[in-house]
């Protein structure tokens, strides 16, 4: 086999012409091999061949209607004035699909025959073939009715077992082999100790495959050794169409596929220009494809979708599925690095009628990202980003229709927020509420930029000890701003359980070797801490760890809850969800803030009935530290 | 159980209505039970509970970047000038996703670390928790990860294992029977005699319940008989979620569907304000809602979607899916019965860059009508149908991406042009030629109307005996059209099989008796017909059967095999597909014409060459009746 270095760091589509190029330098199939599966069994697949129509359908000439079968000829100069009558062998009762009697060639619709004993009246005269469906009229033996390659749906077989077929010649499904790699990947179900991580890319990935229409196996997870991996990717391409290895979540010392491959076949890629996914490995072993695919899971689940999918297509012979593409404006500008084709999650929404592209967190780890996002936004390697406001084309993840009935709510996170949008769902398969955690003053400039529906803030005003409401004319004059409360939340230092270093108050943080963890610029929590240490005349440098900064309240109760902090500033239901202490701080208000023309539309009246429900508001008490006496009122 | 009378051709959103309340009143459960099912098992299902976070993803914080992990605070001052060195216990080497060693709170990339000995040399401070992946930076415990009510897709199961997850509370999938009736309806399989066909609604409907999530079982053939219906019912019913009774094709003394709902249970519908599928039953027997559909099977298809799809995906708690909607242009006008919804299919073609619809035939009967079909166009009851040009909005039935990427061809039905469009499939699974048969002057009109990028004619000018050509200039004139020569045909008389009422040419069809099979107007080979008679001075009227006419020459074929007529005017290649018998009349050329502009389009390009390849030719003479040796060649 000609080993030629491997392609590295190519754009995509010179990635799959590599990996094609050493597909066929090691004679690879290019189409799986067809079989003949009963037609009642072809759903799914794709055609091998081109199924021609054996029979006509309808099979014979039929009435078209309920009513009399006659020869045209027979009524000839019938007419209200002049009826004819018709003997009983002159005509025949049919009802619609009936065949047509010998020598009748027309059917009298039953409303306009009238009996006469047992002759039948006409009124009018009928032309030849009136109501009569032709032999062949659906489709006639000797026509094509689908070409080879093609993906058989519900109606596809229907027509061809009509037209005749009782098998059909198919491609077998690709079978699509996974294999996970890295000592420090466990299945699932096992206990995860310290550096430990479930293996969720084989399931992801073998879930892609079937959604693709693959048989997919799993095997178990290999170790990161070069010996070991070598043994068991021979064993495994010779069972398979496609072998995908999984990179363990290192990518360093551990990433020996690309090494392997080259060792035991033909090594054609190894890295590939875009973001997330940059590390594949793009073979060929024995006669079967191979596949590295990183261990990160945004960056596996891409791999999957840019290089398996055609892959897996082109050997069905089939066309690769493509997602819906819709149009977005974008409220923001977007960076991007150039030099890479850079796969972008969004958020959209549909506000004021126009579809808004929000991109959400863009580490390859964010799995839940990939989960939340609507639509994919991919910046080619040319383009350094796109400017605020400029029209984007995405691949939709979700139905369009059910993106525009969709609530969208930004800004701080919020508990009684989440169990909003799970008991709306609960009652409404059709009602959504999408939430993104970018912290108050985010949601209110998001909300400014016509990004979401609802801004979620709980935003002090330091110089007035308002919350929200002063903020609001200034990042929005005289946009008219509507504001419903949804709870007051006690806010206070998250503490490890039981407080064993007996913290007090705000006071504390200065503490020496204090590992305090922080929220981020613009969240309300980080304003209210900033507030709280300065009305003590506490610097920000003081507190050991301000720099550390996370996302959300429930980030971190986990950090403290891990042992990695000591305190944090967060409402008591996230100390209470990992079990932690808390040491009250202040009782705030957490305020939806919406656009008066927003606030009456159709969309949100759900979420409105909700909050004004009682069964909700003792839901949300039931998570601690909120009071929900005001939930649902309109504040302003 | 209170029997409201039924309510009958109502619209379809009131139809669903008076469903909806005949199933509460009737005590039918709104969503099917929850059950449990591990997290591999679970894609594809829809969640009974929301989702929430068990753990965090990452569990752990871990090093984002290869490098070494060291405290940031004991790198501060370092420069390019005053580099500083750490001594191996002052940092440790990580790999990407390498948990963060205790007391390491920031991470140096590989490539900004030199070693001195053993010492690691940094040029540059560091900040904390550079290039550190925080615990729960993808989702952390108590976060909601996904709603009740969600459908589960690959990136969903791996971010709820990610997320803790080893179980989920899933809805068990809907199971659908289907009970086909009517004594004429046969398995697939069997050899249907006069009057029978086969039973092709009930794989169609057990597949799009599949393809809906559900599972489907198909129950043998019940005759038209009221007391064995019902039994067949009653016994059905405590087995499924949705029981779908397919009428036979007969929708007259057969109908006995309703009658036996109402007598076992609740007739909610008889009748809904739709065409095709206006005979549709909704009713419930015992807990279980039951659904009558029209044995048409365009009909059968459409009730599936419009009450079976919102059904089961209630019952499972999730949004229906919806297919993707575009916009398309009209090219003709479009008329519709006032009254009834109108589902229209259509083939759509990008022409020019605009999306183009053209109405596919409308009979309920048509099943290829939906085969073919690119999308559908609803007209609302209220409309009586859309001008010409007009923009409507369609639902998409195969991918916008394959749409565009289709070459559309309108005119007179040729086999040689079915053989290229399987050709050109098998040799590129993203090529795809669809044609429609409307005749050769259908073809030219769809042409000029911008519908089609090809179109396919044989069209005689008597006047001066040419082919094709004389016709561009009166219908398109100005247009600049190129015309391409697919292949000579010889014309003739399709008779039985051994000739055997011993004809001999045109002259014979005025002898007594005589059924002959005509085409429709604007056929080319009605023209032809036309000619002939003329030439030789012999009026239509005294051609018996001159009124009957037939689609495509398959089709006159087909009447003649069945022995519904003895001669019909069509292509050597037709009587052969039939095993018939073929009286030569004359050759015409058959040609493709394009405008000059789509002409040196890309998408026409894999159409020219593999007109010009020999074996493509080679196997259009195999069809029988075609010369081949001008095919591809472009003579004007």
């Amino acid at each position: 086999m000609a080993a030629s270095p491997p392609v590295r760091d190519v754009p995509p589509a010179g990635a799959l012409n590599a990996w094609r190029a050493a597909r066929e330098a090691a004679g690879c199939p290019a189409r799986l091999p067809p079989v003949r599966v009963k037609v009642e069994d072809a759903a799914g697949l794709v055609t091998a061949e081109p199924v021609w129509a054996t029979r006509s359908s309808p099979p014979f000439d039929a009435a078209a209607m309920d009513g009399v079968a006659v020869r045209a000829a027979g009524t000839a100069g019938a007419s209200e004035t002049t009826p004819i009558r018709l003997r009983p062998d002159a005509y025949d009762m049919v009802d619609t699909g009936d065949p047509m009697p010998d020598g009748r060639d027309a059917v009298v619709m039953r409303e306009h025959v009238r009996y006469c004993g047992k002759a039948a009246e006409l009124r009018a005269a009928v032309p030849p073939y009136q109501h009569v469906r032709s032999i062949g009229e659906d489709v006639s033996a000797g026509e094509l009715l689908l070409p080879a390659g093609h993906r058989l749906r519900a109606t596809d077989v229907a027509a061809a077992a009509a037209a005749g077929a009782t098998h059909l010649l198919v491609r077998r499904r690709p079978v699509v082999v996974i294999l996970p790699t890295g000592e420090e990947v466990l299945p699932i179900g096992e206990p995860t100790g310290a550096g430990e991580i479930t293996d969720t890319n084989s399931l992801m990935l073998a879930t892609q495959a079937r959604e693709a229409g693959c048989e997919a196996r799993c095997l178990p997870v290999e170790p990161d050794d070069p010996a070991g991996l070598a043994s068991a990717v021979s064993a495994a391409v010779s069972g398979c169409d496609l072998l995908i290895v999984v990179a363990g979540s290192s990518a360093g010392r551990g990433d020996y596929t690309a090494r392997v491959v080259a060792e035991l076949g033909m090594l054609a890629v190894h890295g590939v220009a875009i973001r997330p996914g940059h590390p594949v490995v793009l073979g060929v072993v024995g006669r079967t494809p191979v596949l590295g695919a990183p261990g990160y899971p945004v960056s596996a689940a891409l791999a999957f979708d840019i290089f398996a999918g055609p892959l897996l297509a082109g050997l069905a012979g089939a066309a690769p599925r493509h997602r819906p593409r819709a149009t977005a404006r974008l409220g923001r500008e977007l960076a991007s690095p150039p030099g890479l084709d850079d796969w972008v999650r969004v958020r959209l929404a549909l506000v004021g009628g126009t579809m808004m592209a929000t991109p959400l967190p863009r580490g390859a780890g964010t799995l839940t990202s990939l989960v939340r996002a609507d639509a994919l936004l991919t910046v080619p390697a040319g383009l350094a980003g796109y400017q605020r406001g400029e029209q984007v084309e995405v691949e939709l993840l979700r139905g369009i229709d059910e993106i525009s009935r969709t609530i969208v709510a930004m800004g701080s996170h919020d508990l009684a927020l989440d169990l909003a949008a799970s008991a709306l769902r609960a009652e409404d398969p059709l009602v959504t509420l999408a939430t993104s955690s970018v912290g108050s003053l985010g949601g209110l400039q998001a909300l400014r930029d016509g990004l979401c529906h609802i801004a979620g803030s709980h935003l002090l005003d330091p110089a007035t000890g308002e919350y929200t409401l002063p903020h609001l004319d200034r990042i929005m004059p005289g946009a008219g701003l509507r504001v419903v409360r949804l709870a007051h939340r006690e806010q206070g230092l998250i503490v490890a359980a039981g407080n064993p270093s007996g913290l007090t108050g705000i006071e504390d943080l200065t503490r020496p070797g204090m590992r305090y963890i922080n929220r981020q610029r613009g969240a309300g929590t980080r304003v209210l801490l900033d507030h709280e240490l300065g009305k003590r005349g506490i610097s920000p440098g003081a507190v050991g760890g301000y720099a550390r900064e996370e996302p959300t309240h429930l980030a971190v109760a986990a950090a403290v809850a891990a042992g990695r902090g000591d305190a944090g500033l967060g409402i008591m239901a996230a100390a209470r969800a990992f079990g932690l202490d808390f040491v009250p701080v202040t009782r705030e208000p957490y305020d939806l803030v919406v656009t008066a023309s927003v606030m009456d539309s159709p969309l949100l009246a759900p979420l409105w009935a909700l909050l004004r429900s009682a069964r909700f508001q003792a839901a949300v008490t039931e998570l601690g530290g909120y009071t929900t006496t005001e939930m649902g009122r309109c504040i302003r």
